[in-house]
């Protein structure tokens, strides 16, 4: 395959210490050695090396940048190729003037994902691996960037492959048989696709329990705070967020203002919604009614109900209980600091099995035990096992999910009779869907929509 | 010198497609190690060698990143120290949390611009080239960056030092004649003096003319549009911001949000003031009146009043000639596509010395005129020469500026007869005064402050 040479600026635009510009192909380090002034040419330097220099304006001769180069040579490289990374001093303008000197010598300027697209073009990852890159950039949490750069190193790829080799394998047996009809055809084929195409689908309902859990992990569990005005949502929301390791493992020194929203409940990241609805409304009047409450209620996946244990319940308390009864719920007494006046009794009725937590928020009790709850109600069990290999992508998931109802379907014609060779189209179909994971078998404007996911200079 | 090893995030926050964690120090390359899983140990590769490897957490053995480590010995370093930079995969997470464990191994986070300041401490760079590294990352064109490149390259540097040199050597001839009284001390040491520090004096006030240039080069020259309503005013702004280069050189696919106000005039960098106002006046109904307006010229550097070619003169006009009278200003006639009813002689009257340049900015004309009168205005002639070192920096124009009174009072004194070690000491003064430009003589607080206003990670 003949590709040409790309270029983009790869750190995050802003004023910072270091910018980088990338390149990759074949005219790579041509293209840099015609805009570098070093000791040595670039094109004679060994590769993985980095090398002090100046770049200069072939133009003008000026000076533009102090700069240390990368040399890469191909093929151990990020994306097989030939590459050259220059580390700029970090201002917009230099990194900018750096990348126009590339692209006017010959450089393409490349699309969002292009680099990492490279590496899927040329072999060196998968789909599956280029999407797990995706999530690893954007992970809020340090557990999602353990399932990200499990997925980037291969793991759910090599599932996927294993699965597919043994689906490959029964297809295989089973034309056997079809070609030695002395065998009771019908018979082994049917003992042969049970046995062996069963064991794939359990294989993939396996992975498929693991979704649930993949994608809160991924994109994180939308959570809403419900409740009567003067209960403590606020008191519950800052303890929230104090209490827990911001999303980003907490730095001092790094800004937390695009992240707030976010906390991180023992590996559980919430996603707190309407967060502004709540810090507004107990400041000054509160006007979070039901019906609001109901809208957020159906829009979160956790709701986290507070009542007042220092209050009797009211019919908007009653109400609150309803609207959140079928969803993931837990209610959060709160105010034991003061005596008790709600009937702990009727809140245990109106609960049901959801769990039912007591609080004083102001003397920080309790919040353990509702941070239990939350992790209990999503992670029973196996969230610390660094072992498991989490699906969390939902394009993944729909693949996974038809493959495993192919499966079925072929498993059912089969014991209903049907001829052999249709039931193997369906193997062959289930074989494909998994190979669309990987990226072995998926059309080109896919690939073009997922790679234009990435930002510029990945 | 005793420095500790510290560590710090040197790309800007964001989704990036690189983020890079830097460590320098003594303990730099040991502690990378204990993170580092590769082929060979970091402290076994060679210096300036990228190496491609895993990072992972000792306590859990968890894989945290796949990562790409350059080692680099000092002094052949930025800080002159062993520095590593760990080359990550973008997200927030990855680089906070390589950061982390960087830490937990015992580094220290860096201050903003603690690796600048290794540079300095340990001699490989002086103040001034410091402080265009400061330059450098903010500038805003490409002229900027040359001034703050030069600077960094150590012109300015080199220009101080040689005046140092000069002053040294005028003491020292001067102490020769006093230790030998046998010469007639005293005029012989008004002859030297008048000879050796009026030739520094001269070069220090040749070097204080490029300041005012310098400065706008740096920050740009604060630009305000006034006029009338409906004279055009918002039409000059588009004019101006399209027609030019934004302040970026303009690569596609780079945000420009940031640099809106900014616009880069045949080199002249111009921060349009009060655009928002111009922009939304326009649209609904015009407010800025003479009073807003004689404010705004007193803030700006440059003003451009725009009059009606299709209006007689009106008295807010005339009042707008009188606010703007002794500002830089630019007179703009515009809507010749239409009749003339203006008086030109009475424009031309109250315009005075100031230019006047019609335009019909509907039909693109006369912009150019305009783009090259301010571009005179402010660089007359020298702007293109690439040779010319200029003083930007209002710290550095301060010294020299003092430097150059010293040498005065120098000179007088020895003229009015005053004794001998008297003059020593004001032009030992002067001496001083240039050293604090490079950083020779000053104090910490100074140094710290300074510093201070780095990014993170530089």
């Amino acid at each position: 395959m003949e590709l040409d040479t790309i270029a983009a600026i790869s750190t995050p635009m802003g004023e910072g210490a270091i910018g980088i510009v990338r390149i990759t192909g074949d005219k790579a380090i041509p293209i840099a050695d015609r805009l570098y002034k070093g000791r040595r040419k670039l094109g004679e330097v060994e590769s993985h090396t980095i090398n002090y220099g100046h770049i200069t304006d072939p133009k003008t001769g000026e000076t533009v940048e102090e700069i240390m180069v990368s040399v890469l040579h191909g093929p151990r490289t990020f994306t097989k190729e030939n590459m050259i990374e220059i580390n700029c001093h970090g201002g917009l303008v230099a990194v900018n003037r750096v990348l126009q000197l590339i692209l006017n010598e010959g450089a393409r300027l490349a699309e969002p994902g292009e680099f990492t697209k490279r590496a899927f073009l040329n072999g060196r990852i998968d789909l599956s691996q280029a999407e797990g890159v995706i999530d690893l950039i954007r992970a809020k949490t340090d557990r999602a960037m353990n399932v990200a750069m499990s997925q980037v190193e291969g793991r759910l790829s090599g599932q996927i492959q294993k699965l597919r080799q043994e689906l490959l394998e029964t297809v295989a047996h089973v034309e056997v048989n079809i070609d030695y009809p002395e065998y009771d055809a019908e018979e082994v084929t049917l003992g042969l696709l049970k046995e062996k195409a069963g064991a794939v689908k359990t294989e993939i309902d396996r992975l498929l329990q693991t979704a649930s859990q993949g994608k809160i992990l991924r994109e994180g569990l939308s959570t809403v705070i419900i409740g009567r005005p003067n209960v403590g949502k606020s008191s519950l929301l800052n303890s929230l967020v104090h209490e827990n390791k911001a999303i980003v493992t907490d730095v001092p020194g790094t800004t937390r203002d695009v992240i707030e929203e976010y906390v991180n409940v023992r590996g559980v990241p919430l996603r707190l919604l309407d967060t502004a609805g709540i810090r507004e409304t107990e400041d000054v009047v509160e006007r979070i009614g039901v019906e609001r409450s109901r809208k957020l209620v159906q829009e979160a996946e956790l709701s986290l109900l507070v009542v007042n244990y220092n209050e009797q319940l009211t019919e908007e308390d009653e109400k609150l209980f309803a609207v959140s009864k079928n969803r993931d719920s837990i209610i959060i007494v709160n105010k034991t600091d003061l005596s008790r006046e709600i009937d702990m009794d009727r809140v245990r009725e109106l609960a049901g099995s959801r769990p039912v937590i007591t609080t004083s928020l102001l003397k920080d009790e309790g919040i353990d035990e509702l941070e239990e709850a939350i992790r209990e109600m999503f992670f029973e069990g196996g969230m610390e096992s660094g072992d498991l290999t989490y699906v969390s992508n939902s394009r993944h998931i729909a693949l996974l999910n038809e493959a495993s109802r192919t499966i079925d379907d072929a498993l059912s014609s089969a014991e209903a009779g049907m001829p052999v060779d249709m039931v193997q189209i369906d193997i062959t179909k289930a074989w494909e869907l998994l190979g669309e994971v990987i990226g072995d078998s998926v059309n080109e404007s896919l690939i073009d929509q997922l790679f234009s996911q990435f930002c510029l200079g990945k």
